[in-house]
């Protein structure tokens, strides 16, 4: 396995400290002149003016060595997209969102990466299962079993790590034998939110906890509107598990739509605020509903892998065409009619129910009797809607 | 008001008894002879083929003027095309699917009514509220208090007078003071389900009991999807609220989508097998998800009857942009930073956080103090999702 040369990753991490992502012109920079000569220009101020917009307030941060240190008193290291386990696969729709235009969804500069496996495939070919903090018992469950069925068929789950939906993502994919990603909003070494340092050191042993704020940046809202566009690209598609009415998930939803990745959300009683949201999102045509693992696995592409369908339950007399249905229809329960009747009472000519009842009573849906025809033991009257 | 000659609505009743719906072959025979005609050419055999194939085998019941007696018995009236009450409008949507070839749509040859108001009133503009008999105490209350939303904006709901869902949209129409209207798959003068003979004198109160079987017809399984047709037909749009896997909403709502109508689901609990089929409809895009009368109204096109949407919850910070955003989560609660404190935090240019916080303090959104600047009461962080 190839890993960056020191002084690239001092690069980035430097770039990382200066830039508060998403660092379009930064990241074109580095793109253009790579990360040594893209950090020099910076910590110099000899950059193009929009990168000197995007690093002027902090470019004398010049601690990426420390940083490093930091992280590795944390037990996290940098992950740069010189390294072998770079997840350029799925970051790849970042770049393609910057082309079109989109550069909020600009890519990071690199990651800071707690958790063993190489971080390509701890991440690969994930799901992102997310959703509101103030979700319901019903929401937490659907997560929690979501997810561990998801990494029970080899899809790891990436969240946020947040109270509510995220957790019971984590915790179900942990239940499930893991892998999972948790993309903090903040620095790596940080245990947010307050109470889920456990959890992070268990995602970490199954999967990654993975940021792209420097060691000791703390989380404000717009880093995490800024991390859900992390949470949509490191993975194939996302699944909105329970959301309000101004859910922060339907912009995580939106974010994986413009991506170009698929963007499910799991519908609730409608009389329950915290699947506003969702419906919304469903209703829109915004996202897919999936009411299963299966759905779920069909809807990112899957189909091999997911369970075989819900076998549908059949009827015998399903097979039948419209004549013959009629026929069968006709015929009582007990007793016995003339073909005669039959033909009268079914509307279908007498010729054709001569036709039909023999051939009914081949599937055992017709028994001819003294008085004539009734109906057989097979196919009985059901629901009708 | 114009009625149709006594001959014409004769002629209707024979061909009705006689012809087991849908009748495609005698409806063209009556569209291009008439009525009058159609019967006599009907009684003599001498119809084209087609024609003669759905009559033969119940030609010799010659009993129009028996039928309408029957039904006058039972309160019930034979509306028919050439009458001013015929609902005209909605039915066009028949003979257009016909012409397209689905001549399993084929119209009805007229309608046995019950209930005062003329038909073309009760039916229209209606809406459909359709689902499970085997329903859900969510799914019961949920039609309930749609149909009785929808009333009270003027909208008749349609129905199929089933247990269950059918039941309590029918109910809760009646609660929101009507009209309703009930489509039966046999006599008009039969109470089926039993034990819904009082439901369906209310609905007659209301609105109309419908059905273009004749008189004493029994229910038949076939006849029940036949029936559906008209329960689409008669609406401008049809909401599924409950079915199972393979329940027949499913074939209502195909049916619906094929007379170019508009087909709608109500979502579940992803647990509850009442939902399994509203969610495939949906997740199928052969529905759209409804979670409110709101949406229902919107969906069918009627805006201005609609209530005015949910108003969403509104931040002041909601208005800021990027920048503006990153400056306010950069300050302190309490005490105070410096400006360039503010800029190293927030990575926004020092220039520019001299121009915003001003401009925030004017919106109560930053505080001017002894240290520098903080945060002001306006705008609290909140659920990050």
């Amino acid at each position: 396995m190839t890993a960056a040369a020191d002084e690239v990753r001092l690069a980035r991490a430097y770039l990382m400290r200066v830039a508060e992502p998403p660092a379009v012109a930064v990241g074109e920079l580095v793109e253009n002149r790579g990360p040594v000569q893209a950090a020099a220009l910076v910590r110099d101020g000899k950059c193009p003016p929009a990168a000197r917009a995007e690093t002027e307030a902090r470019a004398h941060l010049d601690q990426a060595a420390q940083d490093l240190e930091l992280a590795a008193r944390s037990g996290a290291r940098l992950v740069v997209p010189e390294d072998d386990e770079w997840p350029a696969w799925p970051l790849l729709s970042m770049w393609q969102a910057v082309r079109r235009g989109v550069k909020a969804l600009a890519p990071p500069l690199g990651l800071w990466v707690r958790g063993s496996p190489p971080l390509a495939d701890a991440v690969q070919p994930g799901v992102a299962v997310v959703g509101a903090r103030a979700c319901s018992g019903y929401g937490r469950h659907t997560a929690t079993e979501l997810a561990r069925a998801l990494v029970t068929q080899g899809i790891p789950v990436v969240s946020g790590a947040a109270h509510g939906i995220d957790a019971a993502a984590h915790r179900g994919a942990l239940a499930g034998g893991g892998p999972t990603v948790a993309v903090l909003a903040c620095g790596i070494d940080t245990a947010y939110p307050a109470g889920h340092g456990e959890l992070l050191d268990r995602v970490a042993g199954l999967g990654a906890v993975v940021s792209e704020y420097a060691p000791g940046v703390p989380p404000a809202r717009h880093r995490f509107l800024v991390r859900n566009r992390l949470i949509a690209a490191l993975s194939d598609g996302t699944v909105v598990v329970e959301a309000g009415a101004r859910s922060g998930s339907r912009n995580t939803a939106a974010t994986a739509g413009a991506l170009g990745k698929v963007v499910m959300a799991v519908p609730g009683p409608v009389d329950a605020a915290t699947s506003v949201g969702c419906h919304e999102l469903i209703r829109s045509a915004a996202a897919t509903l999936v009411a299963s693992t299966a759905d779920v696995l069909e809807t990112v592409g899957r189909f091999g892998e997911a369970h075989p369908g819900r076998p549908r339950p059949r009827r015998l007399t399903d097979s039948l065409g419209p004549e013959a249905l009629r026929v069968h229809e006709a015929l009582p329960a007990r007793g016995g009619y003339s073909a005669e009747r039959v033909a009268v009472d079914s509307g279908v000519p007498i010729a054709r129910v001569r036709a039909v009842l023999p051939a009914l009573e081949l599937d055992g849906l017709s028994v001819r009797c003294e008085a004539g025809w009734r109906r057989g033991r097979k196919g009985a009257v059901d629901d009708e809607h």
